[in-house]
């Protein structure tokens, strides 16, 4: 029996996804999603090739109410950029979740992981940043920084923003872009402690190894969002500020405890919280988030596969709706 | 940058591989390389979707010395048949080891793992079963019934061979299509136990979850390939024959103790013969395979993902050099 599966590109798809409220909405209902207890996701399948200098990570989740399940192949090789070529690539493959069949193959080249992963960004400084900020904060100067606070400018429309990188001409270059795509001020921070003591919602995005956040800099009234961090290995809150703060909250504690933040402060024997409220515990309100202004929080992003499932069913029927697209008739 | 990505449709693929001593050859090496260490190869993936009596698996290895890896996902919704669909589908992603990037989109449908399954079966009676063999038997009257003595024959071209299905008509049907097939005589046998006593050579092929392969049942100069057990639950041999052959062989261990005949065996307290060897230390030569005709072997293939990466790359070259498939700018 011949059918068609459709075959989106990332020229289609950056014609149809955007990191737009749209795309936040979407990603909110998969925390809430997982939040009932529902979600089958199961534990990220990697596989490294050293003699490539290469990993590949897949990610999956079935949520029930949505049409498909998406697998997400994320290839990470870091010697690529010699060449020419960039570190990050991927796929992501839709199934039907009433018969398996094939829906769609999302060519993204990670595209739609990068909006997926700023959206949630957004869902976290929805939920746990103070009601008012005024300034926002970023650590970091890659795609993710640039996305992260056009994500949470969506949520919290900040007034000014600072940028901080170890490479001061990166940090001038992601302020600029910055200031051109929010149309506010934003100053590249040479400082990291002086842009969280001016922030009311900072965010980590780098591969940090070693603290970029100090315990010390925490402040009342701040929140942090770390999405740096995806693998054991990587740090970028020092330990003690997950101690220290009065809520800190996870994507998935099962991933956090493994791959996020969470390792690192288990690892220092200073975490004594048991299991941790997680982002759509927050989102279905079946635990308590932010209770006032004053406190101080902290989300750790590692990134799930529930996100990668509901922006490609979001993407596919965009697409749909659109007529964008080809199909192949398998 | 724009990078063209083949894609090849199920039609495709069944023009350019073949069960036969290509693709055998090709897993072969696949196994070879296994038994050297380098190969990676991650557990399998797996999420079940029970609204749907669906279940999907992803499987993947990284073989140094191919060009490529791939990823295999395969879902399985078992209610299918009632709306008209095949249970089994999937497909297969090929990526370069060198840059992570997708080369080749394999849209299967399933039919590269009929062949490379077949194909490890190839493999195992090679270098397991007797040097003669005059009957082959097969119990189970499925794809992989037909496709299993097809692959045996290629390397021990035997002269009769018998079929047992619990369903008569099935049996029949079966052992008449491998008639046409094989071109050689093929009974339909009720008697499973008659089976394995006329056999030199038995693949087992079923989901069974109770033995469809008694211990008493062995005989010198036996050699046994259960191929149908791929997840806990399943279960084709009675535990205690792998006790009482000369030599059990796994296709990983590390699955087979999990998914495969090893399992039942530990869990029944049989098995006390700690880490068994593997298909590919016999093929590699590192491991003693079997040392006389009389011996009874016992070939435990629950199925890996370099035999995924082995026959995806044999499929991408092959379609290169015909010229078939399409492409798609990405």
């Amino acid at each position: 029996m011949v059918r068609d599966v459709s075959i989106l590109t990332e020229a289609d798809l950056r014609q149809v996804v955007r990191l737009d409220p749209d795309a936040v909405e979407m990603v909110e209902r998969a925390f809430a999603a997982l939040a009932s207890g529902k979600v089958v996701m199961p534990p990220i399948l990697s596989m490294a090739i050293p003699e490539a200098n290469g990993e590949v990570d897949v990610k999956t989740a079935y949520i029930p109410g949505f049409d498909g399940f998406a697998i997400k192949v994320s290839p990470g090789f870091f010697d690529n950029p010699k060449i020419g070529l960039p570190s990050l690539n991927g796929l992501m493959i839709l199934f039907s979740a009433k018969t398996g069949l094939v829906e769609a193959l999302l060519l993204d080249n990670g595209y739609l992981t990068d909006v997926r992963t700023a959206a949630a960004g957004a869902v976290a400084a929805k939920h746990l940043a103070p009601s008012r900020v005024r300034t926002a904060g970023v650590i970091g100067t890659g795609a993710q920084a640039r996305l992260q606070l056009q994500a949470a400018h969506l949520v919290r429309p900040f007034e000014h923003a600072l940028v901080w990188g170890r490479d001061a001409a990166r940090a001038a270059a992601c302020a600029s872009d910055l200031q051109s795509s929010l149309g506010i001020p934003v100053r590249a921070e040479p400082d990291a402690a002086r842009l969280v003591a001016e922030s009311q919602l900072v965010v980590t995005t780098t591969p940090a190894e070693e603290p970029v956040l100090k315990s010390a800099w925490l402040h009342p009234g701040l929140h942090v969002t770390a999405m740096g961090s995806d693998q054991a290995g990587k740090n970028e809150i020092e330990p003690g500020a997950l101690a220290a703060c009065d809520l800190y909250v996870a994507d998935r504690a099962s991933q956090c405890e493994i791959l996020g933040e969470l390792r690192s402060a288990i690892a220092a024997g200073i975490w004594t919280r048991g299991a941790p409220p997680e982002l759509g515990d927050i989102v279905a309100g079946t635990r308590t988030g932010r209770t006032s202004d004053d406190q101080v929080t902290i989300c750790d992003l590692t990134g799930t596969g529930a996100q990668d499932t509901a922006i490609a069913t979001q993407a596919l029927a965009a697409a749909r709706r659109a007529g964008i697209g080809s199909t192949i008739a398998t």
